[in-house]
């Protein structure tokens, strides 16, 4: 197969994402040696992730489930348009290199397309242009993606707020806010209810699905018949986080609807609510003084319990505990902020804990928002 | 090593590009989910390059040499600005999603990063942010680039020519163009000369070198031994062929020329002069009417021969023909266009055929271009 070959195999696959009106007079659709994309507000933002065989998924899991193409391709998408989001902006063209093995099976190449027009049409990013990519070979599967974005025009939002902002926060705290998903907006939404089963999973969905995905087959059987009845999870459970892990569900329409909300400060989740939570501590405290200690994030007590209380049977089975999935487990690119007391905030957002000046007691009701999370890097 | 470690190390590696105005209010800085760069006018040019090692390079190859990391960084990003360049357009920003075995050393991690700063540097991008990146584990090196650019005011350089000129084109063909050098902007110009010792090495040089890298130590000292002494090629031009493999230089000054002069059409040779002109055709005839058949390149002999000349000792030790590794040789990042017979061209550019309707005879002292070139499946 020559690389014009699979490459129409790829461009195939990507065509229903080529809309009319996508690529205006003006612009150069993909093809040539750049794509020429709008950008009508005279800034864009720019990330990239990148996705690896063996180290973001296998092909097989020790659980028996295989990662379809489509589910490579969505998530290599879902993690970089969740950027964006957290940025509040809005997604205005990707594009991918895509690094695969001699033997890889032509329907993985096409599945993989189908699960990045996918999760472009179904997570909510209409103006999403696939503007590009590269294709290589190499011994594992590899899919870099970089989303290119148009920010909101009331502005960004950082991981440390605006300087206006900035002296109160670190004077009186803030809330930390947390949004999952977006009603209206979603499956949940289609389905006509906003039942918990429904909505997108929450924080810790994902990383119970990856310590089940990792877990031999057989080792799951023998732990779930060792478990009392009461506390062994349901296929849907199960299922529910295996899919958090595989396709992620970022609420693409809460970014923008924070920046005109007035939330402070916002970030993805993808390293774990205490990591990141920390990580915007350190960010708010080193925009002010570089020497004072950061202020410290607080979870309320309630809301994990809340939160804990439907991973249980899955935590179980995994092994861990239910709690330490919400405030440590990755990947769930839900989004994490900081608001005034007083915001109201969008459909969506809920408060979850407060972030207070160093050496402040805890808020009633709180406890202290542990930093464990997840570093590829094993540190 | 935690990840964080290990940014560290890289974000100093890249403190050099970080120079101030770089990012002016309003904008945001790595470190956030996305970075936000400034886009001035209305458009956003954006391209994917990405290399592994295996595939695209050799930490030790056969023939003895080494690639560092400043030549990994060198080049992945180098192939990202030639595609900005191709367009004749000029780099705002680049992302980088890195992926590192373990057991990387870090001295090869701090010398990639100022690869990619020197890159930037020297081939003359002083425009271009380094605006974030993506670290990863995996068992093989592997660097995903994404470049970002501005259009030129006066419009891009497509493969095929802008409608008003497509007529024409179709029924009179027009002039093949390359650019390789830049007098003014390069090395050779710091030399204070452009003798051709000092200019930045023509098509086929890269080919040449790569040839030779992939060779035994010993069967290339085999090889020479039996060359006569006048075809055994100097240390100074194998040092140079293996330098155009491991660190490119697209003229990057040329691009935004070439728009300003008026050339029709514009790519840059990654695959090939052949092979790359022949896509070019094939775009220039898509455009007019996807049954007719294409415009057919022609190369100049004497320009042909002139290329070649140089050549003819690494080649000899490669074991190819010169005039096959000019025509078929990629990896050069020089750039390919269309120009009227009338235009003046830019210092830097010469004519070196002709593309001509499909039927017309041959032009006078021309061969028909051959369109055999790289193709990484192999097909």
């Amino acid at each position: 197969m020559t690389e014009a070959q699979l490459l129409r195999v790829v461009l195939d696959g990507l065509a229903p994402a080529v809309r009319p009106g996508h690529w205006p007079p003006g612009t150069v659709a993909p093809g040539d040696d750049a794509a020429l994309v709008p950008a009508p507000r005279g800034g864009t933002l720019v990330s990239t992730d990148a996705m690896g065989e063996g180290t973001d998924f296998l092909h097989r899991w020790p659980a028996g489930v295989r990662t379809r193409g489509h589910d490579a391709g969505w998530k290599a998408v879902a993690q970089n348009l969740s950027d964006v989001n957290a940025m509040g902006g809005t997604a205005s063209a990707l594009v991918t290199a895509l690094t695969l093995p001699p033997t890889t099976p032509l329907a993985w190449v096409r599945s993989f397309a189908a699960g990045v027009v996918g999760a472009v049409d179904r997570l909510g990013a209409p103006g999403c242009r696939v503007a590009g990519g590269d294709l290589g070979t190499g011994e594992r599967v590899h899919a870099a993606v970089t989303v290119l974005g148009d920010p909101h025009p009331a502005g960004v939002l950082c991981r440390a707020p605006a300087p206006a902002a900035r002296e109160r926060v670190l004077a009186e705290g803030a809330d930390l806010v947390h949004a999952q998903d977006a009603p209206g907006s979603s499956g949940a939404a289609r389905s006509g209810a906003l039942r918990p089963s429904a909505a997108r999973p929450g924080p810790g969905w994902a990383a119970a699905g990856l310590a089940l995905l990792l877990t031999d087959r057989d080792e799951l059987a023998r732990r779930a018949a060792a478990l009392p009845p009461e506390d062994r999870p349901g296929a849907r459970d199960l299922a529910r986080a295996v899919r958090a892990q595989l396709r992620p569900r970022p609420p693409l329409a809460l970014g923008p609807a924070a920046v005109e909300a007035g939330i402070l400060t916002l970030m993805d989740v993808s390293d774990g609510l205490g990591r990141d939570a920390h990580r915007m501590a350190a960010a708010t405290g080193a925009a002010a003084s570089a020497e004072a200690p950061p202020p410290v994030p607080w979870i309320d007590a309630a809301w994990l319990a809340e939160a804990a209380a439907p991973l249980r049977g899955v935590a179980a089975l995994a092994g861990v505990s239910a709690e330490s999935l919400v405030t440590g487990g990755g990947e769930d690119y839900g989004l994490l902020g900081l608001a005034w007391p007083e915001t109201v905030l969008p459909a969506g957002f809920v408060r979850i804990g407060r972030l207070e000046p160093a050496g402040a007691p805890a808020p009633a009701g709180h406890r202290e928002l542990p930093e464990a999370g997840w570093d590829p890097f094993g540190g």
